[in-house]
């Protein structure tokens, strides 16, 4: 396995990263203060560039690539917001991204990766056809893979969220973090680990994706086979690296529900008047459920995107 | 009629309202000026209390009455923004606030204004009914009636926002603000000519709710009489006070479709993430249609509101 990334990793990216990417504003809002009843801190994550807490790791990586390897482009298969990330972090260094999509992507996505200059190679919708459709590009064009999560880069960059987080917030009692890949997770548990050892870092998973509940309970990695949920960005399987790191530095992971998830994202919208994706959601769906334990009178939350289909709301049906 | 409100009167206002209400943050969107090219500084009064920049004239009347004055309570009739903001403006100095609204408003707002403390009574959907049903109130209780626009008071508590962006933002070659009963406008107007004289104050109307618009190139106000708009916050007519204040300070007013009113919404809420009203898209429908003139590399706009039926967004059909 890899090298776990360091707290330094996760310095050396900000300064990697700080000129290319926004530093996002820490909201409160008195309302949700008052229907969970503790002081609420969300890192706005769904402002990032592209929409999403991605845009950090892929910009890392891409800028911690020698000229030569940049030269020949970076790679990755991804639907979601990493492809928009690596398209648009290969754009900021004038380089190329082949993005491996699945034929039947909705447009949105399609969109999103060729408005930041990323060259779509389409595959069918299986993983086999998208990992033979990604070889072929590497072994075409000899472009760096770029892992969504499983990465020490990616998660350093990640890391850089909550550090941002902590360096404005401190004495937070617990930090909230949905988890998908875990790059996320995992960097912010480097994070808060150095920062703010007395943090406690909880991630929240939907019930109906549960493998990293499952992975973390059991302590070896349980893959996510069939995950049904609302929150897209949460449906993938921990890394080798990202569970080392969750297994070191992450207090609990607790889960929610389907209606729950809807409900905290309604919330957000109605009362922060902001727009966030189900993935992003999942944090607070842990505190309607009251799942998380302990002191917990100030609790920092990353609000990881907000990229979100406006005609196909969960609420209008 | 009333005298005119002046600059000073703003900047009592400021005095009086600032630790009740949020000091909003100005948004900017490379993606949003790449659109439209030039540079777009967004004051988002959707994060205001309340949800709109309705709190800051309610606020300042609310705080400008004599004790004896707001013993009696506070009173309106209101179906909208104005209605919650003076419930909660009245719950800040623990008095109380008379609403009377239709019967058949929709229950977001009936309990918006109920959440804040108002004590709604209900009436027909007319407009006499409304009227009659005020009038018994404030004979019943005493209380002090509180235009939503055509009043000094409110009108320099809406001048407190511009004040606000202009301080933040110098140099701005215009500044965009819808237009409905003029409050918004006519504040904003009074602190641009005294903070930024070069600074043009431009309104931007629905084609379907053009009185404000034909009031000014008539120089006479002509009411708004069957409006038709999805920019539920801009059907209502000027005042005496608001259109004199426009004459003396406004440059300009302008129309837009309601088609570029629903794609100006969409943009904001699919680019900037977050959410606004149909009302405070039209500023930006009127740089989509071309309708602004003259140099305008620095725009600011004034996003008035975030109050949506999530339920029922006009491009989910």
């Amino acid at each position: 396995m890899e090298k776990l990334p360091s707290f330094q990793d996760v310095l050396d990216a900000v300064k990697r990263i700080e000129s290319f990417i926004h530093r996002t504003p820490v909201l409160t809002c008195e309302s949700l203060n008052r229907i969970v009843g503790t002081q609420l801190f969300f890192k706005c994550e769904n402002f990032q560039k592209v929409g999403a807490f991605k845009f950090r790791g892929a910009c890392n990586t891409v800028f911690s690539l020698t000229p030569t390897e940049i030269g020949r482009g970076v790679a990755t298969h991804s639907s979601g917001n990493h492809a928009a990330a690596l398209a648009l972090a290969a754009q900021k260094r004038q380089a190329k991204a082949f993005i491996v999509m699945p034929k039947n992507s909705p447009a949105v996505k399609k969109d999103a990766v060729s408005e930041y200059g990323g060259e779509i190679v389409y595959c069918e919708s299986t993983l086999t056809a998208r990992e033979q459709a990604l070889n072929q590009v590497i072994k075409k064009t000899g472009a760096i893979f770029v892992h969504p999560y499983n990465d020490a880069r990616v998660i350093a960059g990640q890391g850089t969220a909550a550090l941002e987080l902590l360096e404005e917030v401190p004495q937070l009692d617990i930090i909230l973090v949905p988890v998908g890949g875990g790059g996320l997770l995992s960097g912010t548990a480097i994070s808060a680990a150095h920062l703010s050892p007395t943090t406690r870092v909880i991630a929240v998973e939907p019930a109906g994706a549960a493998d990293a509940f499952r992975s973390f309970q059991t302590g070896k990695i349980i893959p996510s086979i069939q995950p049904e949920t609302i929150a897209d960005g949460l449906r993938t399987s921990l890394g080798e690296l990202t569970f080392a790191i969750i297994q070191k530095y992450v207090s609990d992971i607790v889960t929610v529900s389907e209606a729950t998830i809807v409900k905290a994202m309604r919330l957000v919208w109605e009362r922060m008047k902001i727009v966030v994706e189900p993935s992003a959601a999942v944090p607070l769906a842990g505190l309607l459920e009251n799942k998380t334990n302990g002191p917990q009178s100030r609790v920092g939350i990353i609000l990881s995107g907000g990229n979100v289909d406006l005609e196909n709301l969960p609420w209008s049906n």
